[in-house]
């Protein structure tokens, strides 16, 4: 099997090059190593749950993220992972979707495969792939929709949005913002749009449990809007049943864990900034600054795949091959901040195959 | 929130009903009551992986399914429940669906969602629904594609299908058969239509963990076929990561274990014949013969709303109003086999209701 290019894939590429999956460091999905406190009793209880059917209107999930975010539990769509509801939600919009490159690969795919028309515009690498609110304007009569990551996978920077919510709204457009690394953001309550939810019903949020909870293989993620349009259509298409036992048991308790969130929130700040400076410290690499939990790099004297190889084959390393985003070269890669000790091995490891 | 018309829909009525969930005995939600050991240490081990990514290929996953079955495990496509594989089959196949009727609802609704033309073929009462030949080799020529539950949800009959496949063939149309209850069935193998899928790539089987295993919080599916140009096109439409990792773990268990899945069977076999001989001698009702771990029952002195109604008011038992099949009316319901004790209790109050 071919390798898929997404992160994340780390059996199929250890079966590839012939390494025992369990011996990888992988950076190249962004997962919070941190982990929530007695996850085994809970699971042990989400057992029990699993003998039944999940419920089909998931009413307790839905409270605990209402709780959770402080929006109203008719406001939240649960699903299967945050890609769920990107692809329920490609199913709902108007034709035509503006995605600001380069993004998450997804969000096209859900979109094509759901016959609509994208309207690619695209980041500009010497403003630092910054979202351009003048860019979006001047194209605001070719879609009906824009798909916004904030902060934006792969560059990870965050940004103010309310400026761009008001434009589009002021076009009857829809604004659909991933906000799945959200949580990592310092001063998070300042960028996420979920206080707006109320007063905009062009405003569409996805969030998910995968990333900041770092638990990427209970697929558990979430819609958010005031759009009863819109609910109405999603819930049309929804297929039932598709949030399991496990992560509706676990909606009981991580979203309370504020203590979890606090200590992961301040490791975050901490790392970001020892991440950023040791990179920055070596050569032949250009470091795009950072808001979230993985970092944009760009080489200058090696390819991302012949880096990628190299940390992989010697040193049990994963890294992210960015070069298939669209609007990124070969010369890109994605690293994911991970706990201190394999952040350092990285560091080192990125030193020596750079020629430092 | 009102009904939605599936049985395992307790947290929602139990709510309407204002009774608390844990207190009703739910014969509406078709699960085996049989519990496979050492789940929780399992579980456990589930965890760990949880914090990755499923792996994108579920490479682990399908090997273990396709050991169990013993079919190539490139022919075989997991999902999450037996739901996605069918919602994903209705976006691959060819215009015209052909269903008999009465059975799962979910067919029809996934089949119209993908734009499908439904040509609903109706089963005879008076031949207590049992699979009709006849009546499909008259109708062979307005459909593509025939969709058959075997055993058939609600009235649990088992049928051969040999001949029927070898119709299909012929004619060039394919033959999807949902085999979530053929577990349930003694001499499985004589009925099963596993041991053609290599022979017939005109044939789709569905396959789920969730009844026979006793777990539908597990969300745990899979679709098995030699059909090429059926799988590329499924995977085309795939979202990635649906089936969480707790199933793809536990699937290095549950399969294995041999002495479950016997004694699993042993007890239907003798529990389903306790339960049609004890409900036949309960008056002003006619118990259709089943061959799985449920039975469709017609009342004859009493609407089935109503005696829904006065059993989960009265006795917190749940049975299945079944008069929304297509086909059935307003006089039928359908009962899970349940553990000996539950059974007792509803024979025991099916025959107070009914007025014996």
């Amino acid at each position: 099997m071919k390798e898929l290019g997404h992160g994340a894939d780390v059996n199929n590429i250890a079966s590839i090059y012939n390494i025992d999956p369990k011996n990888i460091i992988d950076f190249s999905s962004n997962i919070n190593p941190n982990v929530i406190p007695n996850l085994d009793k809970y699971v042990i209880e989400g057992l029990k749950e699993c003998r039944s059917y999940p419920d089909i209107s998931y009413m307790n999930l839905r409270k605990n993220i209402s709780e959770y975010i402080n929006v109203n539990k008719d406001f939240i769509i649960p699903g299967n992972g945050a890609t769920e509801i990107i692809y329920l939600l490609m199913k709902s919009i108007n034709k035509r979707l503006a995605i600001l490159n380069p993004t998450f690969s997804e969000y096209k795919r859900a979109a094509i495969l759901n016959n609509l028309e994208v309207i690619d515009l695209q980041l500009n690498k010497e403003n630092n792939f910054e979202v351009n609110i003048e860019l979006i304007k001047e194209n605001i009569d070719s879609f009906d929709s824009l798909f916004i990551c904030n902060p934006n996978n792969p560059n990870g920077k965050v940004k103010y949005l309310q400026e761009l919510l008001n434009v589009i709204k002021q076009n009857n457009k829809l604004l659909i913002v991933d906000e799945t690394f959200m949580e990592f953001v310092e001063n998070e309550e300042d960028y996420s749009l979920i206080k707006y939810i109320n007063q905009y019903e062009n405003l569409f949020i996805i969030k998910a449990v995968t990333k900041f909870f770092g638990l990427p293989g209970l697929r558990l993620g979430y819609a958010v809007t005031s759009n009863k349009n819109l609910i109405e259509k999603i819930y049309n298409y929804k297929e039932p049943w598709t949030i399991n036992s496990f992560a509706d048991n676990l909606s009981n308790y991580i979203f309370k864990d504020s203590e979890y969130i606090k200590t992961s929130k301040n490791y975050y700040v901490k790392e970001r900034s020892y991440m950023i400076k040791a990179l920055k410290g070596i050569n032949n690499l250009k470091v795009y600054d950072t808001d979230t939990n993985f970092i944009l790099l760009e080489l200058t004297n090696k390819k991302s795949k012949q880096l990628k190889d190299e940390l992989l084959k010697d040193k049990n390393i994963l890294i992210r091959d960015a070069s298939n985003f669209i609007g990124l070269d070969e010369r890109f890669i994605r690293v994911a901040i991970k706990s201190h000790e394999e952040n350092e091995i990285l560091i080192k490891q990125m030193k020596v195959a750079l020629g430092d």
